[in-house]
């Protein structure tokens, strides 16, 4: 079985990093899905899919670090083009990618314990973001 | 149903971006794909795939922010093995990544309006590419 | 038929790249998967799943230019929740991604010659690693 659900998240921008798994298990339970591949992809060209471990300080950790990656203070050329401020947000998504897909056996996630699916929008002000959940599965 | 199929790219190196969305969009019409997952992956170590803003201003940005990643200029123990000049582009294509997938709904692919599936070739020279669109769908 | 096996390696931590490509041309032969697409991911937030040119010199460059990425000598907020090192494996884990997809076709990986499928322990020693391989296939 195929199934897709678009999931909407609202963000802060700057970074911001959500945890999506609890939506990813909901997915799992509500089409009681036992065996199969879950992918998860984010609609938009500042929005990543990665896994952490998701608590404060390594958040901070990893914000900082994209200032190695991509400084916020670089000038950008993207900024010719419409005139925006974001062009160090679209560098860091597309180095981090769009999508990553997770399997479940059992009709459990194979996840570590201190491993979560996060989006991260990387936009430089709080948007509305769009979330794709696939399944490819068995009952 | 499960379909993959192999395309070819002329690319010129050197951080070379090709939008692929085109073909993916042929690949989802010439197979009457509705629901699904399409793969994106390419064949060689020094490509990857991810996706960006396909905009002149922004592709030249991340060349540049390439160059923070793994400077060209910079001495790599690669050369020793091979006598070449390509150990900055494995870097750079391990770190971004070989495939993505994207969901297909109702026959259309869950992009962002500015987000483009793109395959980047980060060698040092003109190449033939092979890049694999897999398929796991319905009609 | 979806299939998935979870591969169990020792690694050395510390950047330790492991060629994982035989166990997927073993779980291709031995499920007899004509059509379709493997899946690998990662357990744990200090792994990583990409591609590389596996040969030891280029393996050195990968781990260095990780020092440029995320610094080992660098003060991570990380250590204050668990008195722990590991902040740069956690960042380095999250830039390069848990999963990544390789399409077979005609039983075979579509794969360069010179491309490897590998996992990377970025953690600051010895672990025991779990590792899923999904697949959805046509025999």
């Amino acid at each position: 079985m195929i199934k897709t659900e678009v999931i909407k998240l609202d963000t802060c921008g700057n970074c911001d990093i959500i945890n999506i798994t609890p939506y990813i298990e909901n997915f799992i339970q509500n089409n009681g899905i036992r065996e199969g591949l879950i992918n998860i992809s984010v609609k938009g060209s500042t929005g990543a899919v990665t896994s952490i471990e998701y608590e404060p300080n390594l958040i901070k950790d990893f914000k900082e670090s994209m200032e190695i990656l991509a400084p916020s203070d670089k000038k950008y050329q993207h900024a010719k083009t419409w005139n925006d401020d974001n062009g160090y947000s679209h560098v860091r998504a597309s180095v981090v990618g769009f999508s990553e897909s997770v399997p479940v056996t059992g009709g459990e996630l194979i996840l570590g314990t201190w491993q979560q699916v996060v989006v991260i929008d990387f936009d430089t002000a709080p948007r509305k973001r769009e979330v794709a959940l696939n399944g490819i599965y068995q009952q």
